[in-house]
């Protein structure tokens, strides 16, 4: 883990962007440091440049509630070269989404299932170096989008604690096998109008978690249409089970 | 409104039981008031001393966060003389449930539509007596069951700014049209697998709703496994609109 820059935020918030093996991120950690800080991973549909506002306001959020976060880039997102499959079922989507046809569910799974193959193990060796880090303490949360890689993470990784998953978009049907296998505490963010996410699949999604402890938020509005409010809500999530 | 009782509970929150109209009911105030305090009317489904420990527990919850609140006894409850009709329709609903049948729809309407006509009234008539002592200056929330009588109570008195109602009874089929009507802000809590309550029903109903700014949050557990949580989310969810 290589850190390239570092700046202090007007809130004293330290953010500091790294590589690891070539993949960009960035980690944000309060301006003092007094015992190490439990972490939040911060997910995000890919497009690191692009999602850096709002990563960056939720990261500023979560660090003012005692919390490090941390995100890394997507495999075939931002500077990181295009896998062209990849890039076949993203346009495949796109036209049938144009057609304002039902997605085929082999589209989805050639768009999500590789993402999800190639970005756990990403997402996890950035998780030992972060961890590594005399600033972070754990225990680690993952906090948002591509659903599918919160869930395989939350399967395959024990550090995971806790999760807080935006239904916010398509999930292979495969998947809903392995959320009967999650069983950490698990807050679920769905917008009720999503415009790229069936209701009811999402819904099958939240009562196929194996969690005892789930709860669902659906907010009105489209995908982008999160309400503010619901940024105190995860913390308030993570404070339960990360403090 | 006659007050019949006052005592100051141990964390300093004033309790005064009264009556009006011989209806009893009970009112939290802060233990020492500066400005007048906005009022949450806490719904339950009936029997005040039975309901007493969890109402009381939600009430000093709510007070503690600068909030006034009060409850009365539902008509055919508690110490109020029963309705033949009302009773009938309770021994039919157990009996179907018993049987473990569907409940016919008539069942549920001879049981709550009675019900909520002659609730809402007298909740309109507490409101008037309350908002008239000074330590109460308003706005307006709604907190609680009968569901159906929320939504009446949000339909026919524009004092009521805001509501966090419970999908935990079951809701007669035109209550759907009147959800429609409803455009207060509005969180509405689900509990995933209540024994008395369908889950479909209670998405459809939370679909139904009028209101540009509702939030559903569906929990694990049955009819009486509402996580202790959602007593601060509740009072969040009041103070960003009634402070």
């Amino acid at each position: 883990m290589l850190f390239t820059s570092e700046r202090r935020l007007d809130d004293g918030v330290l953010e500091r962007e790294f590589t690891l093996d070539e993949i960009p991120g960035v980690l944000w950690t309060p301006g003092s440091v007094s015992t190490p800080a439990p972490l939040i991973l911060m997910g995000h549909p890919g497009g690191l440049d692009m999602m850096y506002p709002r990563l960056a306001a939720r990261a500023r959020h979560a660090v003012g509630e005692g919390f490090a976060a941390a995100t890394i880039e997507l495999p075939g997102s931002g500077v990181r070269p295009r896998f062209a499959a990849t890039e076949q079922a993203r346009a495949d989507l796109r036209r049938a989404l144009e057609a304002g046809k039902p997605v085929d569910d082999e589209i989805i799974d050639r768009l999500v299932l590789p993402l999800v193959e190639s970005a756990v193990p990403e997402w996890q060796a950035a998780l030992d170096a972060l961890l590594a880090l005399p600033v972070i303490g754990g225990p680690v949360g993952f906090s948002g989008g591509v659903i599918s890689i919160g869930i395989r993470l939350a399967v395959a990784d024990s550090r995971i604690s806790a999760a807080l998953l935006f239904a916010g978009s398509f999930v292979p049907r495969s998947m809903l096998d392995e959320a009967r296998r999650v069983t950490i505490p698990l807050q679920v963010l769905l917008q009720w109008d999503d415009e790229w996410n069936d209701r009811h699949m999402a819904l099958d999604l939240f009562d196929a978690f194996g969690s005892p402890e789930k709860t669902l938020h659906a907010n009105m509005g489209g995908h982008t249409g999160v309400p503010e409010f619901e940024g105190d809500a995860g913390n308030r999530f993570f404070a339960r089970h990360l403090k």
